[in-house]
């Protein structure tokens, strides 16, 4: 029994998605979440410096004594896993390789569609990943960037017209390849999924948060890291953010689900020091 | 005449679109442009975080030994204005000042409509600015949010039926209330321009960069500041950025109309230093 808390970490509050599948699995744990909103978006950032701040977070998170880090971000998890890695002494889990394993489970005729950004797409992790997990398995990957799913989901147009629109076309890629899967590797996309299934609906949508969940329950029972249930669970939550926008409780209800007390703010500086 | 350069500084590439017309109207000028890359956008982050930044930015362009320093970001035009114009030594010129005057002088119907981020809109810094100068004219303001025009111009889908379906929505409200004149509150907003005015047929729309430029140009020539007219000219622009994104040379060149040369990278820990 361990009950550390558990640090998560994202770009800014989409990670919230993720948090809201690691407290509905373990509702007995306490968290720590960073969102660093001063420099959000980490997507359209260089590889070195997506690491450096990454490597930022996960210190910041260290030094609040968890037990375990998870790195909500794609774009972070995409380039800087093995970096977090190694210079934290407390185990770390991305959001691709749970989303990738749940997806090749999934499958049946091996055509995985992968939705991102831009930057994730083009990194060509969930490939490499994909690739690595496939077990000798022929699996075909479709890539879709969804550059604009981000911002049509912060506007809350989960199911506007044109969100429809845009939805089938970035989707058009993934019904012609028959892709029978397909990751919503963003953490902001998981608020379009109606209108993204209704625009693929043959297709099983892969959530990375619930799969990053699972996997980091696996791995705390493992071992014997998880903190005692209590009979009334009431999760203890603290939220850091290195800029409060105006809007952020509004946004980061729509992807938590609860409501968010006022964050704490950290300043870059802080981090970076 | 005063050799010296004229410096530019903007949340990301966006003022390269303000750059342009400077250029335009000033080929024999020297430009210093400096591009926070890494830290934009600054319309979703706290008045506080923009106004420390533009300072930033601004005391960076001064260590330039620039004549002229221009805020051609609309958010740090509506928060920062004052701030920066009392902390350096050189004129300062933002966005929305030149842009209200022109569209004073130009709406007959006394109904002008301005388009911004959510943080600009949200700041009524146009709305303000539009009372003081209207010189007791009633002026009516119609604020709209374009939140999506952004990423859709980032994505060059100028003229998509989704951005023209999005146009259409964002302009229902100006169009009814009769406005003449169209102010496109934001460096994104001229890639959008024709299909902006194919939403809002009969409206003259205001291009910020160019009546920016024009007032920068005034103020130089009234002051015997202008670098003397060369007989071909060739203008020298040093540009520097916070963060190179892999796709700077494409985005800038939309923004530019022309080729970019390679930027110079500074840091964060150096504009704050």
């Amino acid at each position: 029994m361990n009950t550390q808390p558990i640090g998560v970490f994202d770009s800014g509050v989409g990670g919230l998605s993720v948090l809201r599948h690691l407290v509905h699995f373990m509702p007995q744990e306490e968290y720590v979440y960073l969102g660093d909103t001063a420099r959000v978006p980490y997507g359209n950032k260089s590889p070195e410096t997506v690491v450096q701040y990454s490597l930022q977070c996960a210190r910041f998170l260290e030094l609040h004594n968890v037990k375990h880090i998870i790195i909500a971000c794609n774009t972070a998890s995409a380039v800087a896993l093995r970096e977090v890695r190694s210079a934290s002494s407390v185990p770390v889990t991305g959001v691709i390789e749970p989303s990738v394993q749940a997806a090749i489970a999934q499958t049946r005729n091996g055509r995985i569609g992968v939705l991102g950004t831009r930057a994730t797409v083009g990194s060509n992790a969930y490939t490499k990943h994909i690739e690595q997990h496939a077990d000798g398995r022929r699996i075909e990957v479709i890539g879709q960037p969804c550059p604009l799913f981000v911002p049509l989901a912060e506007e809350g147009w989960v199911a506007h017209p044109a969100t429809r629109a845009i939805a089938e076309e970035y989707m058009k890629p993934l019904v012609m390849a028959d892709a029978d899967t397909v990751i919503l590797g963003c953490t902001h996309y998981p608020l379009l999924r109606a209108t993204i299934q209704d625009a693929i609906p043959t297709a099983t949508l892969i959530d990375p948060g619930e799969h990053t969940a699972l996997t980091v329950q696996e791995t705390l029972r493992s071992t014997d890291a998880l903190a005692p249930l209590r009979e009334i669970p009431s999760t203890r939550i603290t939220y850091y953010v290195t800029d409060i926008p105006a809007t952020f409780p509004q946004v980061a209800k729509q992807f938590l689900g609860f409501d968010v007390p006022q964050p704490r703010l950290v300043s870059i500086e802080q981090l970076a020091g």
